[in-house]
């Protein structure tokens, strides 16, 4: 049996006024949805454990059954690995946003959503005491930046103040190891010298707001993961639009499979994912499709739009109604409350539909209707297992 | 957002057969704990795990966050700071009763309920091998006993056998540290020596019931426990009339309110402790109201009584149902049985009720009811966790 894991990012929510008290998914029209929970086994999910407030990387290693105590050590690789970049053991990667920064002080964190791409060839090459930076502009003002070389620390604190009209931070050590103190150390110096580049760069002569600086954030050394492969013996793809979801996806060995129309936003093609996806298994065990939009509404605190969004996914998978022969999955990493604009700790509803699957009486995907499904509730490490139990994979423990 | 927490002590029970198989609080009429369950989201909630059979100090422990493992070693200290005492660290504090020995013989454990005031001073200013007694009346016939200096350990038994017409115990060591032998040996000394100044006291001479001898248990080392205010950052209150309570939520760093009336038993004003709790509501942002009143009632295996008493607290309640703003939380430490006369390992119910909360179909506040609630079933660690992430204070896990 084959399996499609869809994850609609941010899907949960918190009941919303103008929906008399229902969330964006309880008031959205989801025929094809409710008919995968209809004809399956639902509950309510977290991906770490209630009421945990994940963030997007620890909940998806947690749904694929990576322990994040021994895989996680921060977004940066994952995010680096998304863009493109290839990284080696013991690097250390972080994420950054081009800012603006007079007089140390931040005047804008995105430079007026400047384009990195402009800057990324001037920021190449730089070796500082043995460790080479590496330097890849994301989509738009956003950076990866990889530190290769040897006794480096992923333990190291952020530039980035995370708001305007404070000062640009230190890089600090976190712990006392002489690693995180020669890590901050010389990516403090880094920062430094690539200020000066940026300061005098051609493209920032005609701009108000200078992309001078590189505000970093979410340092991580890569560490070697088994693979999805090596794993559960599963050959996995991924459709994603996001980098995230891609490096976390290359980073467990599953094959990106790129669909232009996936924008990792709201006016991506869900349709076109779908179909890719489909195609996927033909070839693969294990599929996984991540949805953006539905957390860009919440983080926006845009509930209309977050329904309309619902809306789009369900139309498009109407597709998934028809599959035969494949255990299909939908949930979420996490909720993404309107009320907050930022994910919480509130679970999210999952269903399990395919063949061999004990059913309930829920007949709505919903994050009350699946509360009351046969699942009862579970957590982001039990889904692998229970796909692999689902699907006749699964080794016995004991004899 | 602001949380109250009410801990009605023991209020969880079984199938009473006067009740028609119904529990005191299903029988008990509570159209306002019922109303906060319609309007809330439900559960049942194990303060440990299920179904460990747990104490009251252990139970509040883990429902504010505190790991047992890590902060608790007995109920001695949590005692006698509820009734005034300050601890140092290092400190190993014991309750006592005045009990009524003869010939080494126990004949009243709590020497006619005599109470232990009169006998205070009496029983001040003994040192042993560097080592301070620091002894203080509770109610009635309690005591609290500090011992202060090093090397002590609180891995010793109990000089009360629990039972009258026993012999008294002497005190062992529980593990083969030289600590705990030291601390036994002098403790051992003690109750010989205060045996002795009490058994020549004057207000003995009158009584037929000697309060001779210091029953002690509950041995526990004063341990350091970070704060409400450090842990979650949150100003906390804590309204109770029992001392264990003021103990606990003392040793955790929250401000007491005395409440006059809060007597800890069936006769308090549970009226005067909502007040006094919706007025330090404005001033804090947590407050945590204590009720001993269902336990006693479980402890005397009195279903009549505690349905009774449970109907005083709904009264009460109503004043609840109009406070906005505010996540109301109202479940129990543990359920007390009736026809167990004791704690059980069964699970309570469970409401958090307030802004941005998920309800779901329960509508009485029940063990049965809840059973079928939206929370499914949770344990005590996961209930402050819950209450940031309501709140919108829970911390970010990943990015």
């Amino acid at each position: 049996m084959k399996t499609l894991l869809v994850i609609c990012d941010g899907i949960g929510d918190r009941p919303i006024k103008e929906f008399r008290g229902k969330t964006p998914l309880e008031e959205a029209k989801t025929p094809n949805l409710d008919k995968l929970a209809e004809r399956g086994i639902n509950g309510l999910m977290n991906s770490i454990i209630f009421p945990v407030r994940p963030g997007s990387d620890v909940s998806h290693l947690s749904i694929f059954g990576y322990n994040i105590n021994e895989y996680y050590s921060g977004r940066g690789p994952f995010e680096a690995l998304g863009i493109g970049l290839d990284l080696k053991k013991g690097d250390v990667a972080l994420r950054a946003n081009l800012g603006t920064v007079e007089n140390g002080t931040i005047k804008d964190r995105r430079a007026g959503r400047i384009e990195s791409k402009l800057f990324e060839k001037e920021l190449q090459g730089i070796k500082i005491e043995g460790i080479e930076f590496i330097v890849k502009a994301g989509t738009g003002h956003r950076v990866a930046i990889v530190m290769r070389g040897k006794k480096l620390s992923p333990n190291i604190s952020d530039s980035d103040p995370h708001e305007t009209e404070k000062n640009v931070l230190k890089v600090k050590a976190l712990d006392e190891s002489e690693e995180a103190e020669f890590t901050a150390r010389i990516l403090n110096q880094f920062l430094e010298k690539t200020h000066k580049i940026l300061e005098k760069h051609s493209e920032n002569k005609k701009r108000k707001l200078k992309a001078n600086y590189l505000l970093t954030r979410g340092a991580g050394e890569f560490l070697e993961i088994p693979s999805m492969q090596e794993k559960y013996g599963l050959k996995s793809v991924c459709v994603a639009g996001a980098g995230l979801y891609k490096g976390i996806s290359k980073a467990i060995g599953m094959k990106i499979v790129d669909v232009k129309e996936a924008t990792g936003k709201l006016d991506t093609n869900i349709d076109a994912k779908f179909d890719s996806a489909i195609k996927a298994l033909k070839e693969n065990d294990f599929v996984f499709v991540h949805i953006k939009g539905t957390d860009l509404c919440g983080e926006n605190g845009d509930a209309k739009a977050k329904k309309e969004f619902i809306e789009k996914i369900d139309k498009a998978a109407e597709v998934l109604t028809g599959l035969k022969n494949t255990l299909i999955v939908v949930t979420a990493d996490h909720s993404t409350p309107c009320e907050l604009k930022a994910h919480s700790g509130d679970p999210v509803p999952i269903v399990f539909c395919g063949p061999g699957v004990r059913t309930d009486s829920v007949k709505e995907f919903g994050e009350r209707s699946c509360a009351k499904g046969g699942l009862h509730r579970i957590i982001g490490m039990q889904i692998m297992p229970e796909i692999m139990n689902l699907s006749g994979k699964a080794e016995l423990l004991g004899a």
